[in-house]
């Protein structure tokens, strides 16, 4: 499959991605926070949860399903906790105020743990954890979110893809950075698969009837993505497991909508209601040495001999800090031509004129 | 297969492993809690953390290895988090003196996260998860192990099974308890299947070249288990990622041994010192209704219709009730005859004389 794909310098998509929301009426401090999670997403590679994702955001702004203005408020809290009305802002404004309060925690009591309700899409899991490790701090963020995942031995959608970040600073700038859905596969896999007219691996969906898949369509189509672990038999009661201990941290502590109950993926008729969770710990409430233990930890696995020469370990964060590195040696972002023309599209239907470059192609 | 099992009543575990831990010197208070934490993990049906493990604690002792008498000490405190040395105690002293640590910050400023060096194996994690659980809190508790997981594209053993226990209360003493290894399985569901004969599913080990392999022999002699998620195609990479996570909140934090250098597994020539997590969460800190909407989503999922009509949608926390209920018809925890016998070689080897009792057998 060959995509044509351009590259946009950084600054270009967080100004084209602001002045979007800015034309639909979103303050300008909450339309700044939504372009620099969603530029993050696409620079870590993450793209399904960047640029990509823009038009939801302006549908919802637009349709008023996702307030313009205003400000989280705390309503609950202690030394160490909080529970926030995050008042149906964009999710990475709800992000920012939860995580920057568990970071205050944290300093103060050595741990912060901030849960939301009414929140939204955030983007990606790990930039609410990169916060923290940027403070020295170990991270963590967690975020219901639309059903589209089937628990073992069932056949419908109740849970989704419910992401899991953890970040840990180790030695000069170095870190340990988890960020998975705590489903097997992202949809946008899947789709992807469908859209080649390729069959997916076994243990990254199932049927309509809950029987693992390896046809794109029928997972699309009725049935849904398995959790990470893949059947029953290999462990996806764990993945599962973790999924509902994600709606656990977010929609059972904030009281916010979850499970079954959170609105269809894509269908925006009504405001999400999300409920997220953040936490930030003080290392230095704990053990003296903990960056040096952290890059020891990051080392003995990245120094380990590969099974296939051509693959090296890796540690959770890496592959996001490769394609960094890409976007830095090529000077900007690789996009899908496809993508970057949609966008611009989206932009002058709301009349923003100055649009995304598309003529900086590379193969 | 045909295993000739034998019931022996709750009591009669309990009172056993207690008379054997003080025979080799143990404190009664430690010979109790270790025997308490055992038979636990043998009703919940975790057969791998229960009695069988009896002849390990009591070679440790025996060799000085862990130590018969003290107390944990707090090291450094803030009114939410503290890091313990565990004077390589017992696990169970560790864990529960860790536990009702967090326990008390939770009530007071609605978290506890309590961290410990010195620690040895405490038995299941879920053990101290339900301990929170019991108090109307969330708990959580993680353990690094001896190396036997291989990380993602690695061909050296270099995680342990790193366990991952959250429970949460529902409503009427029903409740949310994850319990498990961040593996796709446990070491002696391999050992098993290599004694019976039978090869194992794919996704569960690998051999000495990293390479999936579903050939027993070959995952015990110099391959290891796969993290959950198995291949990378399928998303072993996220079970790596959350067996490292486990490796932060314990062996980082506290400042033990971790990953490639704690002792390799049965060997017993020196301290293990592992590292230890245990958290309490106040759901009374967040928002009201917290129990009704536990037990919304665990109706939700149980009332889900099943793919295969035989087989009931759980949530995690179910195969340990029912394993509990089955004990409780039968009027005791079924054992293997042959491990009953073999702690009661190694009880007689100790000089004691009350054995267990091996005649109530059953098929």
């Amino acid at each position: 499959m060959s995509v044509t794909r351009c590259l946009v310098a950084q600054e270009e998509v967080q100004k084209f991605i602001e002045k979007c929301m800015l034309t639909v009426g979103t303050r300008a401090s909450h339309a700044r926070s939504l372009a620099e999670v969603l530029v993050e997403g696409d620079k870590r590679g993450h793209y399904s949860h960047g640029l990509n994702r823009m038009d939801l955001y302006i549908k919802e702004i637009k349709a008023g399903i996702c307030a313009k203005d205003g400000e989280p408020v705390v309503e609950r809290e202690s030394a160490a906790t909080a529970l926030v009305d995050g008042r149906n802002l964009l999710g990475p404004v709800v992000g920012n105020f939860c995580m920057s309060l568990a970071l205050r925690k944290a300093r103060d009591v050595g741990i912060g743990w901030v849960v939301a309700r009414g929140s939204n899409h955030y983007g990606i899991a790990g930039y609410y954890a990169l916060q923290a490790v940027k403070e020295n701090m170990i991270g963590m963020s967690f975020t219901n979110t639309s059903p589209l995942v089937v628990p073992t031995r069932a056949k419908e959608c109740t849970l989704g893809t419910n992401p899991i970040s953890v970040g840990a600073p180790a030695k000069d700038g170095d870190s340990f950075v988890l960020d998975m859905a705590t489903s097997a596969v992202a949809l946008g896999k899947v789709e992807l698969h469908d859209r080649s007219g390729l069959s997916i691996p076994e243990g990254w969906g199932c049927d309509a009837q809950g029987r693992l898949s390896t046809e794109p369509s029928q997972v699309l189509q009725g049935g849904g993505l398995v959790p990470v672990g893949g059947s029953e038999t290999t462990g996806g009661y764990k993945g599962y497991g973790l999924g509902m201990m994600v709606e656990v941290f977010c929609g059972m502590l904030a009281g916010s909508q979850y499970s079954r109950h959170i609105r269809t993926w894509r269908v925006t008729d009504r405001a999400a209601n999300l409920g997220q969770c953040f936490v930030a710990i003080n290392p230095e409430n704990f053990a003296p040495g903990f960056n040096d233990r952290m890059s020891d930890l990051l080392s003995l696995h990245r120094s380990l001999e590969p099974a296939e020469p051509e693959k090296p370990v890796l540690v959770p964060g890496d592959p996001e800090r490769l394609h960094e590195e890409e976007c830095r040696s090529l000077g900007g972002i690789p996009y899908h031509l496809s993508v970057v023309n949609y966008m611009n599209d989206v932009a002058k239907s709301i009349g923003v004129t100055s649009l995304l470059p598309a003529d900086r192609v590379i193969h």
